[in-house]
């Protein structure tokens, strides 16, 4: 899914982002690795090993004739949904699993990259033109799970009393250059949509297509901590008619007051980041929030969500910059930026479209059990675009669409508005 | 919403679609008017009062200032879900009021029913410019509730190991005079989509607008049970890859293997009706099947559900005319329309789409709580086109968007295909 | 199970207690018999039938060979548990049955009343000899259903907020002829418990033995409403010091601040009765209440609940007289009896006793699937004692066994303290 | 609650038991103290913690008017259930907790460890006879957590599909030398139940007390695997006439088709011990078994369960000596003793009775927070007895009533029958 590219090239990217993994992990405590919480958020462990189990499964596996796992039983716990695989263990279950412990999964990893770098090293170019686009998923997929790793660790940790930071920091301060929302317009017309292939992408943003987009404007910053706040105290969650039908059952039978990770204390608002527990700084883009509170915060304004082809075709044109997970910030920041035009397109926060995650028309999956990796959630869920402080910059590209359910919130998601 | 029509066009219409409220009622016995077994499917004692609570509410209470409802307790037992006009009773707990009697309710449709004719009668030109639109609405809503009331009173009798007919009826024999599945294609371009503003139409169907749609081509019928049953019989409830991811986690919680009121016994498939307990008849378009299915079915016949912009492109050239409610058959029929172009495509079953249910690009709901109607259940729904056997040939037109969830099967809804 | 009594008085008492079921549905409509609220909680229709079957199953089908049942369905829609007999039909379904009717099952119990009558006039002195008994057993149940359908009504009409009574009475205005709580002494040593034989009886009364009882003092009468609302005023559901754990935990996840039916208006207490909505009397017995809430009242008192055998030793020589559903109050009186020693032992309310529900020593269930009648729920159940306004007079004696869960609560159940 | 002891007796006696605790834990990975995987289950590190907690809050809070404690949080993490000592963190979510780590909790051990032994140096005899029955409780609390934390860490790993060992074992071939089950009988009479108040005792096992016994017979050892096995080969799990109501619908609900931990595979039943996953040995007692499962096995038999008086007029001859955790086998043995009487009554399993868990006669809590020790569980739950291979042999007496309700298993339960 993309032009070839150089066998260096995949060897050094490939050790890079293997790398950066473990990185990630420096912070935490053995204890750290191993426990889930929520069905969705998994643990750190299973996180290592599941991306590894990927490159073993769809590239030794296949490669091999007689492959011998490193593990037998491993394809069935580090599995996550690939029925054409096998069975996968429960996804609620994860976190039962004490053995193999932390240094046999990094173990693990290490055996399985020294035989992906082996099979590099010594395949014909008939078979690295086989495993290289297969490798290429893979090294996407892991960047996938390094932002879903961070997210599940900051709602683990948060679920703790104690409040411990992933990387302790000091309250931010930093200050936005603001001067008011400001509306970039677009004018009417056809438009074409999704990826033209050149370069990694995934089967969803297939194939490149036509969209009759009325006219619209953007928003020209994501919304603050500041403006949420109002929301909140005019009554934001109070008031159901701002709320779609399902988004308030949602805030009644959750009692949601305000973001995840939010506290009210002694009139204060606080919130739980991976630095620590902090006071809430107001210039921050708002980060959090399910797409119900999304909809109802651009209701509330008198605006709305931007559809996913909006999004794009503006977003188009922008520089791929902003704050990402190579920063190591892992938290948005203030909107620093000077001038006209769209600021914090990328990284940040994703940004909820009101756009349900569907097939573009003429949409093929993948051959095989990769084709289990998209097209199969096609259904109830909701795109977001421009990727977060979670993410990577290698990662996010102008047709990258991710997308959650509508009430979730753990993920690094914020704000954007549009008319 | 509509042009202005004439008084006595108003009241003529009004005792019709009243009148045939209670005639649907006719079969039934006091104790089959009471009973609420699911959340969704009220008892048909509900519908008959809160269609009347409409009236009451919407009209009589905003024409006179002083109005005494009938019976003040009213107001909150047959609330559905205008949280603005107050708190309703709660929709799962509808089937524990065996009190006002049904003898009751029906005095208190003479008493509505009284007071809106004279109200018809007296108002000035400048009272029925305001009441007139909002009549309108409780007819078409009291046709909504028509329809609903059949579907669950099908789902109350289909929970009764006794299987009780609603109109008996010996099994239907009739053929299809069938030569195939074809198809009819349509060029790509810019369409109209959307309700052009003459007539009755519920403000989701608005505001009319272009969107540009890729060359198509839609079935020229329904799916017959015979297509589906071979589904079956190809383990089409056994292949996951062949569902999407909540599809299948539904197929295997709810332990789905056929639609909705399917037994198999004795190596053949018979299906409850409302006419009673009977033989599968294979030249029938199935019915009752979810979304889910539909789309899994599509995906096995290597083809897809159509946009609801392609439908409404498709149908808008197609005489309204079919086995609606009129017809008392209450039950879809075999194809039998001779010739080339597409048949069906109005009443029989409601046809599930691929499109999310969401507003149009400008979309504004109603004021005040009237604009609950429509726009808040925009999420996590897919829209169905076309009416069903269980619709009124007069509520049906081809902007009409009916939705649910993509999990439901209750409703009379069935599967057309495209590609 | 008990000596052999008169072929008359079984035509006697059998016609007697069928017409008193019906009686009691007298100030019904249609409507009131087929709701289920609760799965404890079954529709009067099902309660009609349910005894009915019960003479049919274990009389009519045991005495004739050939049998034809007057419905073979019914047996599945009717049985409650009787596992020996065939599944029975879910019992949290029961109110989904609409048909058949109300009529039919009236219908039904005068057929099978023909049946018995003409088995009972007819049948040989042996044959009288073995369905004797089981017609007692089943007279019997009958009278324990009457109680249930009581209960079940009362719960039935306080789901509705419009509060129908069964039927309406004024506020009762009854006062007691009050000195305080006295109480009555009682020797250590060995006491026999249990049935001596004599008489109709249930198998979990035998066999009598022996138990040592510790010196007791038993409370001369029923803890009153003025009493349970200090309890409630003096923070009785807020102290968790004075709950079982399981009590607590129920008070917490039911938010429970009352007995059930009270509503706290205006600063005053107020119930609902079969007679309707009322402001509570505080010189009634407090009903209503779960074990949890009637062990947490004897300990805020410094008291606790009886043994069954203290009870039982206590009531043996008490007359069997008090305030029983002949009455037709449907609800507990003040205590109105002069002078010293144990008032309302018998009716009013059951009174919760310690004692969990076990065999006696040597216990043996009845044959057949009559012996699931009693000893199968003989588990985390807690006994009662002594009748109430719901239960007849000719059906209780000093050693019949009733139980419930401890959190049960919408049977006429009440305290009596003991030290 | 017993006489006093010296100074010396208990700093060795708890230096042993803390020592013994953390004996238990050698065997394990980090991962493995970390991971709560049901309610009642909680993780190794919590109760390495919680004991701790336990001196420092009734021990050390209470000795120093102005006490800092370790960590003010801890409080809030590691009470289990104490409410007069403030709220405690769900037990449900133990598991959510990575920090403290284990490290940090095992310092937390030595600091209270180091501050108890202190003050038991250090304090005067006035204060000595204040905390040193609060020392002992705690002490039996420890031992009470060691058993716990081998029931849970069994829980836990068997819950992963690799199986991993606590200690691993060869398969056990030892075994009985069995001749049948015998019957020792008991005499009808007056029997003292209870403890007279000699060394260390729970609140629940007072007063000493009467009971009348009828004569009875126990049988001479443990139910083995290979009678629990014949159980099941005569369909004991699929006839609902040997089961209480409650026990089969929960045998129905959970698919329960054997013990605990028990696989059928290839035609041999296997367990997981936690000496790795094995077959299952005919001559060991059967183990990890319900109450229901006792009580029906019990009923197949045609005997029945003891009650908990039965058991310790039994019990109070017998010498205290069998199968306990010093011995480190973590597993019931065969009965290898000859002879007439009874065998295996400590140790090996705790053998339910059928007792439901009540207060003694006369029964009187422990004054403040300790008063929540026992008796607000006597509800639902049912008595054994006994000990087992987890119990300690210095934790064990006559008296000694251990409590769970009636569906659980995961404790070391078995059966010995009575007549």
């Amino acid at each position: 899914m993309g032009e070839s590219l150089s066998r260096d090239y995949f060897i050094k990217r490939y050790k890079e982002v293997r790398n950066f993994t473990e990185k990630l992990t420096e912070p935490l405590e053995i204890e750290d690795f191993v426990v889930q919480v929520m069905e969705n958020a998994s643990p750190t462990k299973w996180h290592l090993a599941h991306t590894t189990w990927f490159f073993e499964t769809f590239v030794l596996e296949d490669s091999f004739e007689n492959y011998q796992p490193v593990n037998s039983q491993y394809a069935y716990l580090f599995n996550s949904y690939y029925l054409q695989t096998g069975d996968p263990h429960c996804r609620d279950k994860r976190g039962n699993i004490t053995r193999p412990t932390v240094k046999q999964v990094f173990k693990y990893r290490q055996d399985i990259d020294q035989k992906i770098l082996d099979l590099l090293d010594s395949c014909s170019e008939r078979e690295f033109d086989q495993i290289g686009p297969v490798i290429e998923i893979g090294i996407n997929h892991e960047q996938q799970h390094q932002e879903l790793m961070l997210a599940d660790l900051k709602y683990l940790f948060a679920q703790n009393p104690l409040y411990p930071a992933y990387i302790p920091k000091e309250d931010s301060m930093d200050e936005s250059i603001e001067s008011g929302l400001t509306w970039s317009s677009f004018d009417e017309g056809i438009q074409w949509i999704g990826h033209n292939g050149k370069g990694f992408t995934y089967d969803n943003e297939h194939p490149m297509h036509r969209q009759f987009l009325q006219e619209y404007q953007l928003a020209n910053r994501l919304v603050t901590n500041r403006e949420y706040i109002e929301f909140i105290e005019d009554g934001g969650y109070e008031r159901h008619s701002l709320w779609l039908d399902e988004g308030w059952a949602t805030v009644v039978e959750k009692g949601w007051e305000a973001p995840l990770y939010w506290e009210h204390k002694d009139g204060e608002w606080y919130y739980y980041t991976l630095g620590g527990f902090q006071k809430v700084n107001p210039d921050e883009p708002v980060v959090h929030v399910s797409y119900f509170e999304a909809d109802a915060f651009a209701r509330w304004v008198g605006a709305r969500l931007p559809t996913e082809a909006e999004w794009e075709n503006a977003a188009g044109n922008q520089p791929i910059e902003g704050n990402f997970v190579e920063d190591q910030y892992f938290h948005p920041k203030p909107d620093t930026q000077a001038g006209e035009g769209l600021h914090q397109i990328y990284g940040d926060v994703w940004e909820w479209t009101q756009s349900s995650y569907a097939a573009y028309p003429g949409y093929k999956p993948l051959p095989g059990a990769l084709g289990e990796y998209n097209g199969k959630f096609m259904c109830n869920q909701y795109v977001l675009r421009g990727g977060s402080c979670a993410t990577s910059l290698t990662h996010i590209r102008p047709t990258y669409r991710n997308f959650f359910h509508a009430h979730e919130r753990w993920q690094f998601m914020g704000i954007r508005l549009a008319k």
